[in-house]
């Protein structure tokens, strides 16, 4: 190669990164088909793909993903509870790093788009870096949760709210999550050397696909999550009096499942009575004894409810309840709630940072919303310790946790821009 | 003993016999005692008795059942499908007999009253007349029905309506309904023989416990039955989406709970809208997958209606598919109403013998109302080949099926009462 021919490709490329430098776009082509190569890891004889926590394939995916970081000359540390964490420094080692990730573990039967997005684009984000020559202030930290499927293991144990309590929890593997971390690299000995210190973090970042169908529905590009829902669940308990159903006239019924369905149909109606976004679900019901022939003693129902705001959700519950003691009673009946133990406080993002996503989506000219995270996600727990913030991009037809989850090439693409982009924003904005 | 006195005695004795004959009662301890007899067949530790067809207990009970009719000097058979048959012959041999009895079988942790109430009744007739030296113009028939709680066997085989489709099922004996049938001196290989010719018998007669709570709220000593209600089974199939609770927004459901909640709701507020004492029940639900967080993608609930007229039920019916096609359709769901094969007709009893009741009750000074029966009995069979009468008595708390069942000795005794002033008065008036 001739000196002359070196200088001129050195003006080139010079020019080029400088070029797009000002406005770095991550490859689509390359993002797609890191998907799909994820995918293979647990890859079945019939298409689909099964990569359960703790599972082979998990593993196996879990050592392609940390060889890929170390291949963008990434330092990378399993914590103790596991997770993956690759450190690319900063041109100011003094600051806080800018982290984003997700995860790439799946439901048993699950698709490959939920975590899995936003665990690749997090590469790619890093990979488009790297190739743009751009080098950030603040150091960046890629990490990839373990276990979110089985209850957001990795990122609980950063925020300090994994307990041994959990450890014996079996997944669907056969491995208990004490099990399950020691296999994957982690300690459980030493679980709370995981803990992220608050403020430790600058922020936060994750994308996700929506796992809803508010995106598709509006033909909107990117959602700006305002925060993740918190829930709570009830079983709801009514006793009435089981009685032979040609003998029991209708009048002298004291029908358990008559009144859990007119507290089902209350259930809708008083939800979507209040202005807002909350939610309530009843999902399980038994009616004993349940036979055709006999009027339902008792009936056990599930109950609920989920919002951004724990207040919304004490307001629903408290209008459910009421409304439903007023249905038993006039039923002749009586009813419970009992609180499960599954509560979940909502947590919300940091405003500062959905107005860094919004810039970013219109400066790409992408259109976008604000709005909710029903479902659970890792940045639920991280939002304890740091400021965080959260991309969605479109699923199709709304549909989650099924092999038939599907999100396009183009809105991967555009959510890895995003998030690109607003971190490339936070890295000038934040100290 | 001198003449005088064996004289005297005659003389007294004749005018207690002329003053009994005309007004005959049966002697209310007795029949009190033969049902705590009854009811040693299969008595538990726990002080409950358990006497499913073809046990050990029911077999002794039959055999303490055959011995005390022969103790009448009556003649026994047991016929191909193992019916107890007790004959007594009348003045008249031409005449048809009049029948009248019940069944001594009880359901898994049933009570003394079903069944063995009509059963000893039947007896303590027998008894009655022969102690008031009554003999009537026609031929009498005790019969008692094996196996009534597992689908009315005996009566149903007399009928022509026992197939050999019916004798694998096993009950909670562990015996299949044929092994059963041999068990207790029937043949399955002549079940035929058992089947009694249309107009064979002048009429039978069932005394009854309400099993329900309507006498005893009414206040009144007698039910005349105008017949078993029919009764229809359907599964109704709705098929939604199941999809995440979280991320699935309120307007975008389609919850098969909710529409089914609303199908339950509307059988019951059709089923009341009519006049009549039709009833409806839903008494079986699943919702599927049947997780909290997870809206229900499919319920199946079943659908019983019972009434004395088929129309009835068929119009009952119509409304509340019409309305739940409705539901479906507002839900975005769809809805299948699939029949299940145990529809019976319904059996009305003969309007003469039901005026004969009531003569009966009235002159014995009692209480009465006209009113259809929501249970089967082995009278909608028998009501196939021959005039069928039904007399109810109170059950305390309409509570049936259950070791909590009773009824009263002074109502069991007006019940016999009644049955056989009414064995009497149709023993007059019928050819």
């Amino acid at each position: 190669m001739s000196v002359r021919f070196i200088l001129l490709l050195s003006f080139f490329t010079i020019g080029m990164l400088s070029a797009q430098k000002k406005n770095p776009k991550v490859d689509q082509a390359r993002l797609e088909k890191r998907i799909f190569d994820l995918a293979k890891f647990g890859l079945q004889e019939n298409g689909e793909t099964e990569r359960v926590a703790f599972s082979d394939a998990d593993i196996e995916a879990r050592n392609w993903v940390v060889k890929t970081l170390k291949g963008f000359g990434m330092t990378v540390t399993i914590d103790a509870a596991g997770n993956i964490i690759g450190k690319k420094p900063g041109k100011d080692a003094s600051k806080k790093p800018i982290a984003f990730g997700s995860h790439i573990d799946r439901v048993p039967h699950g698709g490959n788009y939920d975590g899995c997005v936003g665990s690749m684009a997090a590469l790619e984000v890093i990979e488009t870096l790297i190739e743009n020559n751009i080098k950030t202030k603040h150091p960046l930290e890629v990490i990839i949760f373990p276990n979110e499927e089985g209850g957001v293991m990795g990122s609980r144990a950063m925020a300090g709210n994994l307990t041994k309590a959990a450890f014996p929890v079996v997944n669907a593997t056969g491995y208990s999550m004490g099990e399950g971390i020691m296999r994957i690299g982690g300690d459980t000995t030493k679980i709370k050397d995981a803990i992220r210190e608050t403020g430790s973090l600058a922020a936060f970042l994750e994308l996700h696909i929506e796992q809803g169908g508010k995106l598709e529905k509006a033909d909107l590009d990117i959602g700006v999550v305002e925060g993740i829902v918190g829930l709570k669940w009830w079983d709801v308990v009514f006793t009435g009096f089981a009685n032979h159903a040609g003998t029991t006239p209708m009048n002298a019924r004291q029908d358990a499942l008559l009144a859990a369905a007119k507290f089902i149909v209350a259930v809708n109606e008083i939800t979507n009575s209040f202005e807002g976004t909350q939610v309530g679900t009843v999902g399980r019901i038994k009616a004993e004894p349940g036979a055709p022939n006999v009027i339902p003693g008792k009936v056990v129902a599930s109950l609920e409810i989920r919002d951004l705001s724990s207040e919304v959700i004490e307001k629903v519950y408290q209008a459910i309840k009421t409304k439903t003691e007023e249905i038993a009673q006039a039923s002749h009946i009586t009813v419970e709630f009992l609180p499960l133990d599954t509560t979940s406080e909502p947590a919300l993002t940091d405003p500062s940072i959905q107005k860094e996503i919004e810039s970013s989506a219109k400066a790409l000219g992408l259109t976008f919303q604000y709005m909710p995270s029903g479902a659970g996600h890792d940045s639920q727990d991280v939002s304890r310790f740091a400021p965080v913030g959260m991309i969605f991009v479109p699923s199709k037809g709304g549909i989650s946790h099924s092999p038939k989850e599907f999100t396009s090439a183009e809105d991967m693409a555009n959510g890895a821009n995003v998030l690109l982009n607003t971190v490339l924003a936070l890295d000038k904005k934040l100290d």
